[in-house]
């Protein structure tokens, strides 16, 4: 696996390191233990939104730390969740006084480390509430299901709402509101390859394909040969239409995410297939991303994410952000 | 090769339906000739700014019509020229009667289609001038030299110019002086693979990469072995100062732009070693891109765009601009 990089272990302090230099604006990069902080931060009146995980799924989530989204952004190890004290010295210098949102992934370790810093920000006496997104409807136990596109849009969501002054409690509404109203499940045409290890995380055949798998690599609900995306889609789109409820009429917002090797070109080709069963289904397409929003390294492939929209959400999906990798009215 | 398409005849024609349908409020997709359409134009008394080229570099051409940068895009099939019947298509439904300026790449096929297209446009009274964007330093003879990432810089400066109003001279006139003010280079690490021929277009070795590639696959400079990025950014940025001229003390807008299969975290990386490299030659980076603005299919690699900047290029790149791949200040 050729990368460009200097080493396996200094990719990540690398690259937040040119994060710092391409953005200066907007983000400040902080070292030992490290974190990315909205360059502006602290704010005092306004709720502080903060979320980590482990690298290797860029632009998340050091990409959306700017106004309008996160306050900062703890990014653990490839794949590996941030420690305690990375996400304490974030929300130490994060917080104003209007209290802490952590977004979390569905993910044991995620969930014990940011677990263990809101017992801590609890005995120091600042407010602190969470939301855990699990999103990924291809696990069969939804107690298991893990976070994944979803994350961005509660992400958006929640910094909206603390943008515009919403107390934590209603901070803290709005994302669980946003997050109960979303479903994923993926699709991989390959696997990724962790840089230390420098072989594939798992192994796909020439003409194979994984349904359901998750942004690490984590087994699917099955394998299945290569089938034009038209098929694809009309399997992803069921499952989630299925899981989240959709009717006909309902109002959505979509999310075509590639994993990273997957080109442009045929992540447009797949949101025209989830175009197309929106339409077949009469569920409204009212918002939409195309892109690489939440990767797995190089892996191919892509998540399709369904949101049932309302007024609410959509009022604050347009409201305006400025971050390195989300921007629109700054 | 595994891709997420219908079929690979389908592929440029799917993915112009997705584009449609995910962007509704900016453009519109025409078709028989296809092309895609901001979708307020013509503008009336607002210079059209029109480009084109061969589809499989995504975002580019399509992704960067609208507000503030093109006003229609024509789009070839993979890795091939548009017709001239698409580009007067496109000129007749983008021109209001302020003129038209061409935004064309240094290919043979690409400067051929266009020049037809001009010729009867001139026959037919409509005012046309055009820029050639010939960027890439890694050809030996800078007339053959190729048409990379100064073209989307080239975009923005001539629709920032036209969305204020500027004249086609005027319009004309920042276009080439942009242009002339930008060097690009590229490094592969992998090849592409062009979906009807099933296989890469070249072959690099586990542990080979290529300095000087072009976005088709053309071949480079040199091959050499799999080196640190550190390095390999050395010999690129050295390249293109040396050809720009760059002395301490410019000021710059550098591009990190992946080249379709290699990661967001490897581009900041690399963007890492630009910055070195920029602040230990006393260069002054103040704007920066970094992420996949045009691709080469799935190939793997990078290609570094330097700009020397000044005061009137600096107020145009950072005009509000709102397209699908490119959108700040609306």
């Amino acid at each position: 696996m050729k990368m460009l990089i200097n080493a396996a272990d200094t990719i990540v302090s690398d690259a937040l390191n040119g994060l710092a230099q391409a953005h200066p604006g907007m983000v400040r990069v902080m070292r030992s233990p490290d974190y990315v902080i909205r360059a502006d931060a602290p704010i005092k009146q306004k709720v502080a939104i903060i979320s980590g995980g482990g690298s290797g799924h860029e632009p998340m989530h050091i990409g959306y730390v700017g106004r309008g989204m996160l306050t900062a952004a703890c990014p653990g190890a490839i794949f590996t969740s941030p420690t305690p004290d990375q996400i304490l010295a974030a929300t130490h210098a994060a917080a104003g006084d209007a209290g802490v949102l952590y977004i979390i992934k569905n993910y044991a370790g995620d969930r014990m480390n940011f677990e263990i810093a809101i017992e801590t920000l609890l005995l120091e006496g600042i407010p602190v509430t969470s939301v855990i997104v699990a999103d990924d409807v291809a696990h069969p136990n939804s107690d298991l299901r893990r976070g994944t596109g979803a994350t961005i849009i509660v992400e958006k969501i929640a910094g909206a709402a603390a943008e515009m002054g919403a107390s934590l409690e209603e901070c803290t509404r709005v994302a669980c509101h946003a997050e109960r109203q979303c479903r994923s499940i993926g699709v991989a045409l390959s696997a990724c390859t962790i840089p230390a290890l420098d072989r594939p995380s798992f192994h796909l055949g020439d003409d194979e394909i994984e349904i359901g798998i998750g942004i690490h690599g984590e087994a699917g609900r099955h394998r299945t040969t290569l089938m034009p995306v038209s098929y694809i889609v009309d399997q992803l789109c069921s499952a989630l239409a299925d899981d989240l409820g959709l009717r006909a009429g309902d109002r959505t917002l979509a999310l075509v995410n590639g994993l990273g090797a997957t080109t442009q070109i045929e992540l447009y080709v797949a949101f025209y297939e989830v175009a197309r069963w929106c339409a077949a289904h009469n569920i409204v397409i009212e918002r939409s991303l195309v892109g690489n929003y939440m990767t797995s390294l190089d892996m191919a492939g892509c998540t399709i994410t369904l949101m049932r929209l309302d007024d609410e959400l959509l009022r604050l999906w347009d409201a305006p952000v400025c971050t390195p990798a989300m921007r629109w009215g700054l």
